[in-house]
Parts: structure tokens; C-alpha cells; sequence
């Protein structure tokens, strides 16, 4: 059988997300990685940056260059937000399936975009075509995307926990509450005060209570899915651990008692290859998926009878990022859409 | 001057809130611990198991007897529920104080205490008697009581966040939501493969969603605070830090924008003590208070308006246990509220 | 072309190593886990203890039983010492190859064995001929080993980290030093006060410093590697981090500057798949080969020209213990070493 | 009784050092901060940065002005190396104490001082007559020095641990190991990669093996104490911890068997209020001396007999750096050595 080999380029390969894509793409058995850019790190190898890719990929990173970069199949954008949107036209363009990781593309209205990120989007109307990358969701329309916009990785757990609910309309949409919990790793590798070692371990803290740019973009989300106007209080937390976030997740029952919510959860995940419904009861641990691409989502009735509690884990990196981006690659490659994705958690 | 000793006993020292009621009592300037005890350890001195003691405390543990015990001026139970409520009488009888850290005096009813305990109350009459002992609520019951319950980590930091909107009737009662995180040593010193190193580091989870110890206690204190029924979602989280807890408490206004939050927690809490309220925007770390017994709250509202956020740290083993547990000391002897407990926390 | 099956049981697999030995055989192209036996945990599925192993494993424990292993083609021994030199014969008479992951068939001389773990040998003659399993040494004869006794994780850091230099002659055997540091999971799964989150956490110690089980394994591997005899202070210590273990590994050169150390450790291991050596100046990290089967190495010299330095970092569960487990079970059927351990180390 | 009151000056405060300085100092019955200085934070409140110190510290940042300084009875130096030296003679002239917390006065010899840290020393004349506030060693000249370099962490925990045996003469001078780890607070406050979280945690490395600035200032500590030449290898190795240094230190005996160590080291350290000698066969850990002055130490014979094993243990912000000031502080103005530094460590 003869193999097809996708180039694949990523922009912006400094960062975690950049590393984890590499560490998922080298391994990936249609995917090639063929350029790594970054115009700060040019022309040093990725495994001096990444000693844990040492043996698994030889490039070095080259300046950012829209016309070298047409000569991928795909390119992945690993950058701040801002960046995929000024290269995306000339790929899509030139014929390359453009992923982002970046907030550029996940917003349909790009006053929300403004608003939150500060910047006038740079092309409204590939915006207007772009697919939100959540397969569970979305997985028709991204087959056929020229540009995804890949989810956050708030956004990614809150959603995945909150559908089942939101479709079938069991719960009040105005006061849902995300309580959610973050690791370190989801600040990013730059350098700064508040994400190092001796400020943030064996400690916790709430941020962004008064607005985090995760919010609008659940709230697009949540809505698509209930069909009707969201109210939801996000609160994210940061925890002295890398990689991992635990979305806790409430919802009043519009009729208490009235569904079976471990059936409706195992049946509308039945077929998800990356959603894990446990067993009723059960308590999902972030390190049970660390470095996999799963979700796993435990779903509790308080005492109360009333309130619903869902509990969603992935690891940020992968779920919450890297290997969603895969995911979509996948898909949009018409791959199966575990390539790459299959190798089980490391724990403990 | 002449400066007063009060003699102090110690039962079931071998654990993480007897070892920290050390570290505070031998610098307390009016307590002097004479009796240590630990069926398990008689013989050996503190400062074996606790290297931290060694040049603090001679102390070795002598196996539980009352009668010695009853020539103490105050005792103290660092036990597991069910031993407290065995001895109390007869110390109480003997004039001798006792602050209880178990849960068996925090109940008024017994009932309650046998549903989530498991047990009869040895001595429903006493507990008639006992007072909670949270200062910021009970100060002059505390003052005159004969045994105090000194309350559980978790219900603290939740009853002294929501305390202040109860009090003034602002929220809905119906609704609440305290989603809760915990460092380990909260778990205790037991060795159980739920505590390991390898088992929780760099990892996150709730846990007893179905229903927690602690519910009941909170849910006892916030209905004296509210005057009403209330509904309650507890959820309490397992974070890889030693100490600190973090709840994170949500209410519903009943008429938003009508009342200035800020200005009432900060009148609340002006002449207490150990409750710091941060200014308005602001996040509370639960390592700003490690090894104090300061409670450090933040009250934010939500964009929406609608759903007030209140942040409240505390170290679990000092306000959350011992440090309250002096507090209280503190006050049945008539002395500062404050002896023992001024140091400032460590951080980082 | 037909793809052989190699059917593998694993005795005593609720422990780390048994988990890691699960994690890497369900992804290995040829190997297929028919059995997992543990007395303790018979009848519950090994993802219920190891919820990571959801939808990659669906065997459930069962009771040991020698019979049913004889169906086996390879057997792993995930167990305290004691078990597999019980087990052992019964299954080598049957044809079944053993991968030995306790210290039952490390020792050339039983009564080492005896002195170090206190038992007497069950099967001295069976162990005669067992193959200590470290495949940079012995490769030509695990390939054909019936018995191959895995070597231990610190074992394995100082030996590596030691080869160059004693093969070659080039260091005073009579002064080594070997400063070794590990993460907590070395420690095994059991629940004891030591291992505990809250113990360890924000803390290191040596321990074992007036002897430990590992020193007559290493002393036994250096002695044939030097082909003299050894003088070996070795110090253990335990580092809070889950993973991972460093060697910091001294030697006094005979002749300062006399040879290119660098260049000798690269041409030792120039062709072994799994040692990894850096450039000269560079420091490894442990998180740089969490959970791949890589040593890697640093060598260097102390500024006053006599001393070697060298940095040796495992994975303790992975090439300390369960991946070189599978690269012994690849060379013992003939595989490519490196099937089911070729994935990058996850890091962050 | 009139208790006299010293006027202290912080200059430097922002990093984890003066931070320290203020936690101890605060509690201090005889000083009195009446003067931070920071060029970058000048104007903000010290509380601000560092909300441990609410309610214990109502001072601001101030620009660093010598003038001003010269009002204080005393001032310490929590700044990089290059500071102190500017402003000292200055404040010595004008009758100010000095104590060094940055490497400025630590060395006798300028042309060491400039080859490790590539300036020319400032003030050569002061460099002679100031001590190395290494009270265990120099108590009677600290007391009446103008000018202290307190040393480094490192530098304290190694000589401490070597102390006795060189002053003894007992082991060869010439082939000392000093394998020493610590954890994270040592690298400072600065936001920068290696310091950060997802860089540092579930990880262990080595550094600086090719040269450490510690390096100097433990061989001049160690000639002295010896008055011979030192061969030193020094290791320094980052831990996952926040706070803490553990050295583990290898000598070879002369005369094996020859000395009573235990007895040795007690003996040394009998009158040290800041050491501790554990029993025979310990192991300190480095949280046993948390948020403490204390070095404890633990002496080893290897079973060869030969090898010497100390391990030395301190926090690394207290004995290591700021309780160390404050104990030559204490001594330089005539008080009880350990005012201030009586609390137990905070444990676990």
C-alpha cells in the first residue's frame, strides 16, 4: 500500500503547544513535518529548545515565510493571537488547510474578536468560512474547512461538559457556573512572574474573575448549542500542576428527576473516539488523561435533586490544543481521526 | 508582672492539626503543653515523629488517661471523631475546658452527627451546651463555653465567605454553590494510597460529589447566618499543594447593583482579627496565608450582574484547625485573641 | 506478511511498574497481554485501578495460577522479590520466557541475594543461569536467556553512567561515588507514611545512606564491567517529583587529560538505541525522558582536571524498569529493540 | 524596662530575600524597618508585592538615596552583587552597620571577587576589614564589624557540614565532594525560563558543573578552617521545591576509625544555636527546617569505612541568606543572637 505523506508546516514552534504538536505530528504515520518557523529562535534545531525531541525530529527553525510555507499540505499556527490571521489568506490561497491554534479564527463575529483581543480582524471574510474546530460538535464542516479555528482549552472542557445538557434543553441556560481549574502549562513558556516555580507551587489562586478571554468564545459555544442566550459565570483557577484542567460544571434541572443524565451522556458520546463517560459516581482525575487526547466527563446530581454536576477533564496541551488540532487534521484529511492520538496516558 | 501559665493537654498529637497546635502552643506566651497523648506512640517524644519540634518541645506521648488529663486547664482533642465525646464529660466535670477539633461538638443535633458519623453521641447533654466554634460568629459564647466544637476546614472558609451576604439578606439561600480545593494534608497523616505523592502530585480532582462531612456543618452555619433554609452545592477538590484551602462561592443577587459588596464585607470584618478583605478586583492566593490564621477573602461580581463571587483562602491546618483552635483558647481564658498567632505567614 | 503474536502474561501487575509494563505492551505490534494475575485485586479490571488504561486494556485480574501462565509465551514478574523465584521454574520448563522485574535473578551469588533481600534462594540452579538484563552489557546473551532478571532503576543510571569509564580503565575504582537522586514512584504503589503527598512535598532527604539494596547490585555490575574490585559509596535520595532519577556520578581520572572522555562515551554508545549521550557542558533533565525508554548522559570534568562528572538521568519506571523489561522482551524474541518504546518522553 | 530600638534600612527588598528580611524582621523585638528602597517599585507598598506581609507591614518602596539611608543604625543589602559595594563606605562613614546579603563582601581577595563576578571591587579598603558573617566561624569579629558579607546558601550549608571535620583535620583536604541540591527560591524572583513552573517542576537537574559562584566562596571557607590547600567538587542541582538546600558531603578519612564523629560534631556544635546534630544513622529532610535558622546535620561513615557522609540541610532564604543576616545583625548590636528567630519551622 503506498503511503500518502502530508507536509505539514507549524508556525511558531517555541511555545508549548508548538512542542506538543511536534511531539504528536513526529509520530503521526501520514504526517511530515516539514518547516518549523520562528523568527526569534531561527536556525537553532528544535531539540536544543526541546531535549525531549532529541532522536524524533532534526529540523531547526527558519524565519516565517508565507511563500516557503505554500508548499505545505497543512500548516498549524502555534503563535499569539494575531499572527494566523495575517499569513492564513495566502496559504488558503495557494491550496494549504490552514489549523490555528490561536484565537484568530474562533469567533464568528469579529467585534467579539475586537473586543477581546484588541485587534481588528485582518480578514473578516476567511473568518466568515472558518470551521470552530471541536469535532464533537463540528466534525462534518471541518472535514471540508480550509481554516479551523481550534478551540481553547477552557473552551474545550466546559463545552465538551455542557452539551449533552444544552442539546437537550434539561437545564436553565441563565445561570450556569464553570468553575474551572487550570495547570501551569496553560499560561504558555514565556517567561514571566506569574507562572514561576516559586509563585505558583504548592499554592492555588482564582484569576480573572472580573473577565478572561475564554468566556465569549464558551458563550458562543454554549449558545450555538441551547439555541437560546447563555448566562454563565466562569471562574478559571490556576493549580501548582503542568499540564491538566478539571472543568466543574453546574446547571439547574429545569425538571429535577425527569432524565436519566448517565444515559443521555453515554449515549451522545457513544461514538466519540476522545470522550470517556464514566460510570455514574465516579470522579475523573486530570492525570488519568495526561498527554492523551481524551476528555473524560463524569456526570453527578447533587443532593439537592436539582443541580446537575459535571465533572471534564482533558490535558490542556493535547485536548485543550495540540492534539485537537491533530484531531482536526485528521479530519481534514480524511484520515481516521485517531492517527496519532492512540497511545495511552502517562500516569502517574 | 506576674504572667499567668495555663496548663495545656494534647490529645492524639500524632497527626498534622496536633503537631501544628504545637508548633503555635510552645511559642504561645501563657499556654504551656504538659501532656501529650497517643495510645500508638506512647513513649516517644514529639520531636521524633515532628523533627520540626526538636529544640521546641521535650514532650514524649503517654497513652490517653483522663484523670491525669483532668489536671490540665484546657484540653485539646486532635483525635478522630468519636473520642472527644468519650472523655469530655469528665474533664468538663473536673473544671478542666475543652476545645474539641473532631467533629463530635459541632453538631446541635445529634441526629445530624449520627447520620454523617455513624455514631450515638456519647453525651447528647454536653453537646446541648457545646458552642461552635467560629469567633467571627460566637465570640461571646465562646468566651464563657465549657466545650467548644471547633469547626472543620472547609466549613470555615465557606461560612466566613458567604457570612456578610447572609447576614444582610442579599442573596438567594436556594442556590448556593461553594466549589471548594484542598491541599493534601487536609487528608491527614494517615498513610492511604489516596495521599500518596505519586498518587495526587500534579494532578487535580473533585471528589465526594455525592455528599461530603462537611455539608452538613456548613449548611448548620449558614442557616443560623440566613434565618432561612438553605440549599447547598458543596463540592470540595483534591489540589497537589500541602496546605491551603480555596472555595470559591457563588450566590445569586436578589436585587443586583443595589448594594456596595465591598463596603459590606469590609464593614463586617473591620475589627476582625484574622478576616482580611482584599481590595475590590483583587485574587487571594492561598499561600498568602500559609502558616497564619488569617482568613483573606475578595467579593467580586460577575459580568453579568447577577451572581456574586466570593474568593476566600484559608490554611487549612491553622484557621481550618489549630489556629482557630487557639483562637478559641484565647478567648475562654480572657486573653488576646490574637496571642500565639501574630507571625506572618510564610511565603513563598 | 503475517504479524507473529507473542502471548504475555504479567504477574503482579497493580503496582507502578505493572501499570507501565500494561501502558507500553497494549500499543507494542507484536505483543499481546493474555493474562494479569494479582491475588489482591482478582476480578476487578486493571482500568478500574488504572482509570489511564481506559479503553487500551480490558483483562481483568486474576489469581496466579502457574498452569494457567504456561499458556503464556513470555512472561513479566511485576512483583516483590520473593514470587518469581517461585514461579520461575515451573514456567522455563514449560518454554515460557521470564522477565524478571524484581531482584530475584539480578544476583550471580545467592548468598548476596540472602544477605541483602533475607531469603534463601528457591532456585539457585535456575539462576545460575539467568542474564542480567542490561542490554548495553549483556545484549548477545538476553537474546537467549530463558531467565532474565531486570535490572533495578538506580542500578541502571550508574552503571550506564559508569560503562565508558571503567571498561576503558580510565578512573580509580577504589573511590566512586554515586549520588543518586529519585522521584517518589520508586517508592512502589503501596500506601505507607513515607511516600505520602504531604510528607515529601517541598522537601528532599537522603535516605538509606548505611546501606542500601541497590549497592550490591551496582558493585556487582561495576566489578564485572572494571574486572576489579569496587569501592562504591552510594547515596540515595528521594526528590519530590513523581518520576525520574538522576545519577551524579564521581570518579578520580588515573591520568587527568589523558583521554577525550567525550568522545569516548559517544563511540561506546554510538549504536545503542536508548542511551542517549549530550554534548559536552550540557546537564540532562529527568523530565527530558519521562516515560520514554532513553538514558542519557552527560559527561564532564571538574575544574580541577582529575575528577570525572558524570549526569545520568532515567525514567526510573520506564528504563529503570518496565520499557527495558519490553526492550529484554524484544531482544529474547528477536524483535527490533525499540518496537513499543519508541514514543517521544512527554514534557513538559 | 526601655527597650532600645535599632532603625533598620532594607535596600533591595523586592526579591525573595528582603521579603524574608521583612517577615523576620517585623517580629523583631528590638528593630524597627523604617526605610525599603527599590528603584523599580518605588511608591508601591511592600504588602502589595508580597500579601503575606498585610497588616504587618505598612512601609513603601522608596528610591534608593544614600542620605537617607545614613539615618538608620542598620542596613542590609538584598540586592544583585554590585550594589553594596557603591554604597557602603558611604554609609560606614556615617557610622551605618552594613550587613551584605549579595556576594560584594565576601571574598578577602578583589581579584576572586572580579574573576567570578566580572567587576572590580568598589571599595577594596572595606572589602579588608569586613567579616564573613559566618557566625559559627568569625561570632567574635562579627560583633564588632562595620561591614558583613553574609555568605551564600550553598556556601553555608557545605561549610557547616565540613566544619568540624577540617578543623579536626581528620579527612583529605584535597578530594572533598559536595553534592548539594536546592530548590527553586535560590534562583531568585527575576521572571526567567528556568525558573518557571512547567520548566522546573516533576523534573531534577544539574547545573553549573563546568563553574558555580559558590565554587570560590566554599574553598576560601574550607582553606580556612583547614589551613591547606582544598580540592573541592562542587555540584549544584535545581529540586522542585520552593525552598531548601540539602548538601550531602563526601570525605575520605585519614585514619579510618581512628575519630568518634557523632561525638566530633556534637561537640562543635554543643553551643550553636543555630545547629543541630542528629543522632547517629538520621536523615534531616529540608522541610524539617522550613521558614527556620536552623542547620541540621547528620554524619555518616560509609560501609567501606573510609567515606565520610555529612548531610546538611537549611532553608536556603532563612540560614542561607536573611536569618543569617539577622543573626549577625543581632550579634553586631549586642542582643541575644536568636531574637527573632525562635519560631519553629513550618512543617509539613
Amino acid at each position: 500500500m503506498l503511503r500518502a505523506v502530508i507536509k505539514v508546516g507549524i508556525v511558531g514552534g517555541t511555545g508549548y503547544t508548538g512542542a506538543e504538536l511536534l511531539r504528536i505530528l513526529v509520530r503521526h504515520p501520514h504526517a511530515q513535518v516539514v518547516m518549523l518557523t520562528s523568527r526569534q529562535e531561527a536556525g537553532r534545531r528544535a531539540d536544543q529548545l526541546f531535549p525531549q525531541l532529541r532522536g524524533h525530529c532534526a529540523l531547526a527553525f527558519e524565519p516565517p515565510d508565507v511563500t516557503r510555507l505554500c508548499a505545505c499540505d497543512a500548516v498549524f499556527f502555534a503563535t499569539p493571537h494575531g499572527t494566523a490571521m495575517q499569513m492564513a489568506p495566502a496559504l488558503v490561497d495557494a491550496g494549504v488547510r490552514v489549523i490555528d491554534l490561536s484565537a484568530d479564527f474562533r469567533f464568528a463575529d469579529p467585534a467579539v474578536f475586537k473586543r477581546w483581543y484588541g485587534l481588528d480582524h485582518a480578514c473578516p471574510q476567511l473568518l466568515a468560512e472558518a470551521v470552530y474546530g471541536l469535532p464533537e460538535v463540528n466534525r462534518a464542516r471541518i472535514r471540508t474547512a480550509r481554516v479551523v479555528g481550534n478551540p481553547g482549552c477552557y473552551p474545550t472542557a466546559v463545552q465538551l461538559g455542557y452539551l449533552p445538557l444544552l442539546e437537550a434543553g434539561l437545564v436553565d441556560c441563565d445561570t450556569l457556573i464553570a468553575d474551572c481549574k487550570s495547570g501551569v502549562s496553560g499560561a504558555g513558556r514565556e517567561a514571566k512572574l506569574g507562572s514561576m516555580f516559586s509563585e505558583v507551587a504548592d499554592s492555588l489562586k482564582a484569576y480573572g474573575v472580573g473577565g478572561h478571554r475564554h468566556w465569549p468564545e464558551i458563550v458562543q459555544g454554549l449558545t450555538r448549542m441551547a439555541g437560546s442566550a447563555i448566562g454563565l459565570s466562569f471562574v478559571p483557577h490556576l493549580v501548582p500542576m503542568v499540564r491538566g484542567i478539571h472543568a466543574t460544571l453546574y446547571a439547574r434541572l429545569h425538571r429535577p428527576g425527569a432524565a436519566d443524565l448517565q444515559a443521555l451522556f453515554e449515549r451522545r458520546y457513544a461514538s466519540e473516539p476522545f470522550v470517556d463517560v464514566l460510570a455514574s459516581g465516579d470522579h475523573p482525575e486530570t492525570r488519568g488523561v495526561r498527554g492523551s487526547n481524551v476528555c473524560r466527563i463524569a456526570v453527578h446530581v447533587a443532593p439537592d435533586g436539582r443541580t446537575v454536576i459535571v465533572l471534564s477533564v482533558i490535558d490542556n496541551l493535547v485536548k485543550g490544543a495540540s492534539g485537537q488540532a491533530v484531531q482536526n487534521f485528521n479530519l481534514m484529511f480524511g484520515l481516521d481521526e485517531t492517527l496519532g492520538l492512540v497511545s495511552p496516558p502517562l500516569s502517574p
